[in-house]
């Protein structure tokens, strides 16, 4: 494993400059090879080099500056250097194609992480954090991100692992002593920590909804009958003509999409065919696509009517509330909510009577904008709130980890009051604290670790 | 001037790092604001240093390397420090917000170079020519930028200068003397000094073509009657699938346009529709983008038939000898080249006797296609070699000033043939020397620096 890989690390297409990184017992003196400057293999840690990079004497293919890093103080804990070239795709390549000829191999997604986390740099649900890092685009993903991956999320459960690990190892005393029936660990106290570390890793898996819709947005469908002005609204909210308003019925055809950012949490709403009867073929495709999107949804936003003029094709919102009942047993997933638009033309919400929860607008006066974000920024969070939530998983495998730790303990719990010997509970406890070590890592298999990085971009 | 500049210096993304890099006396000591570690007004230059970027002693940006360049061993010659961070636009962009509110200031396109110009870390053609390089994408292209940068060619021109200068100063000398009427400067020689350079700037100037070609790439129309085959030679030429071919009349509507590097230099073929009278609207306006894309190629290559199965549509290479003739005198910066295709179907290229240079191929066969390439290559280059041919010029303002450097350098040797008065003949040699001390920068305006800098990329 301890081969020299190399990749550019910085973003494809030209630039002011490249950065192209090496990591590898022989990283540096491979470099040397074909740097003119400095004699790299003497140069210091953390030091930085100006030079030429060449195909041979007389060929330079680029003046470049290179900086070493000595193990452990690099990154992937081994060998390193970086080369900043000149940033044309050219160069880049040329000095990627020369150092995989001295006998560099170019670097798997992910293999530099990869390596640091071998090599105990950090934890796997570090290395997983740096991934979101990289990714998030906004401020409530980027502090979920850069909190566990500084190390919080993994110390929360190293410390549960050790409080369960302490009474495992006393239960496994006990059984040592075989016949003797003694009871080194309080069975008292063992039940409490058992629920105690139950209910911590409840709220943990409780937060995932949070830190999903978090990482990944949510998912909002603007639905209703024609003309209840779905496409209005889409504008209003984005500030901008994005789809296309007319007053005539059916002009959205296809699925108009874009995302909102509402104070840290990304909106992803789809604009969507008015819900009727038609002859129109790709208007009848439009109506279809529109359920898929509710399909999809994790917030359902059926418009209606919340003037006082009605033509036959557009709905009160009590004729609305009642299609509302229909799609939220339809789509349990989703939160259905009325939208009463046109309240400019006179809708007292105060007076709401319905069961489907109502926000009352006016998407072409933009009315009550405000009032609706706020209220999709609360069914989004359920109230939870960012700052001060402790740990927000948003990562599948955690998730899935974290359930299996449940089951683990509930197991144990059940036995323990069941009364059986030790030898299965402490079995229980010695699974649940498997699946805690996974998800750190410190207990982990090649499939995992592939599956990990090889998602990670080139040159991380 | 010496206010702190901020850019992104890599291209913008997500990927595993991007640069940050700063420039200003003021640079290291803002940084340190933000950055917890090392105290980064104490670190030594060329030292790089791991740290957290952070808005406040709580909320941490990232994890970072920056490295000092103190004073003058930086690119700009300036205090510069570069920060790498996770590669996310979102980071980028927090980082840039915090460090102009602690009040850096966004860098114009150019800027760090101009400011390393001006603080004399290069001259003005190693200027362009770092901008040259980083969009270089064929070899040819990245020798000659990379030899301009390297300075090669500014001490051409020095040289140049510094032998004028001689001369211009002595004649200067003769004027001091005002009625003594003494030659300090040999007026044989001089003649003969003047004749050299501008037999050498000569040769610079028609170097030009070559160096744009390589700089550019060469734009190649293939044109012809309908199913002469056109599309089915960009295809092979390609070895792709690119343009439709069909054995139907008129199938190619649309300019297909794609790429081929031929020996380090680039060629753009330029598929059109077969040129006949034609009803059909669209075909119509394909016909006239052809003649559109015969006025942009500086080769085009006209197809006929070869073989020996003719329908009326068809030109055997007599006919469409006369007619490339035509195109001849109509686009005469173009070279007019017939390619008389179908040769599997017979042809003796060796008894071509028609006025227009030809090279047999058969397209579906794939035929002479290495030949036609290295025809394609020998009337781009007009046989120049771009190994050993010298500094090659490539950026039109050289090319200008080297012509009026031209024209200056006749009018001395008019002057002096005519036996004027030393001090016109001074003036003129001034002025040539002027031109020329234009291409390094050694004169300069702000309106010429500023338009070569503005086309630099950001963070360069």
């Amino acid at each position: 494993m301890n081969d020299t890989i190399i990749a550019l690390a910085t973003p494809q297409g030209n630039g002011a400059i490249a950065l192209i990184r090496l990591s590898g017992k022989e990283s540096i003196t491979l470099v040397e090879q074909v740097f003119y400057g400095k004699k790299l293999s003497q140069a210091n840690t953390h030091s930085v080099h100006f030079g030429t990079i060449r195909k041979n004497e007389q060929e330079i293919l680029d003046e470049v500056l290179v900086t070493i890093f000595r193990e452990p103080h690099s990154f992937t804990k081994e060998n390193s250097i970086e080369i900043a070239c000149h940033g044309s795709m050219y160069i880049v390549e040329q000095i990627l194609q020369l150092l995989l000829q001295k006998g560099a191999r170019l670097a798997k997604p992910g293999e530099f992480s990869q390596r640091a986390f071998l090599n105990g740099r950090f934890d796997l649900a570090q290395a997983e954090a740096i991934a979101d890092l990289i990714n998030a685009e906004t401020e409530a993903a980027h502090q979920i991100a850069i909190r566990q991956m500084r190390g919080s999320f993994s110390s929360e459960l190293r410390e549960l692992r050790s409080r369960l690990l302490h009474f495992v190892s006393l239960l496994e005393l006990e059984l040592d002593f075989g016949e003797e029936d003694v009871e080194f660990a309080d069975r008292k106290q063992l039940l409490e920590l058992i629920e105690g570390i139950r209910k911590h890793i409840q709220g943990l898996i409780s937060s995932f909804r949070l830190g999903n819709v978090i990482k990944k947005g949510v998912p909002v469908a603007i639905v209703g009958k024609p003309n209840a002005g779905k496409s209005t609204l889409l504008n209003a909210l984005l500030g901008e003509n994005k789809a296309i308003v007319s007053p005539i019925a059916g002009t959205t055809r296809d699925v108009i999409e874009d995302t909102l950012n509402i104070k840290g949490i990304t909106f992803r709403f789809m604009d969507t065919a008015g819900l009727r009867e038609t002859d129109d073929l790709i208007e009848k495709i439009g109506v279809e696509k529109a359920l898929e999107k509710m399909q999809e949804a994790a917030i359902i936003l059926y418009m209606c009517n919340g003037g006082e003029t009605f033509d036959n094709e557009q709905e009160s919102p009590y004729e609305a509330d009642k299609k509302a009942q229909i799609y939220q047993e339809q789509f349990p997933h989703a939160k259905v909510v009325l939208v009463a638009n046109k309240i400019d033309l006179r809708f007292d919400a105060i007076l709401w009577g319905g069961k489907t929860a109502l926000v009352a607008i006016s998407a072409k006066e933009k009315t009550n904008l405000e009032e609706l974000k706020e209220s999709l920024y609360q069914w989004a969070t359920k109230g939870q709130d960012l700052q001060n939530s402790g740990s927000i998983i948003s990562n599948t495998r955690h998730l899935e980890a974290l359930q299996k730790t449940t089951r683990a303990l509930e197991n144990a719990k059940n036995n323990l009051v069941a009364g059986l010997s030790q030898e299965f509970v402490a079995m229980d406890i010695r699974e649940a604290i498997a699946h805690l070590a996974a998800i750190t890592g410190d207990i982990s298999t090649e499939d995992i670790l592939g599956n990990i990085f090889s998602t990670f971009c080139i040159g991380k």
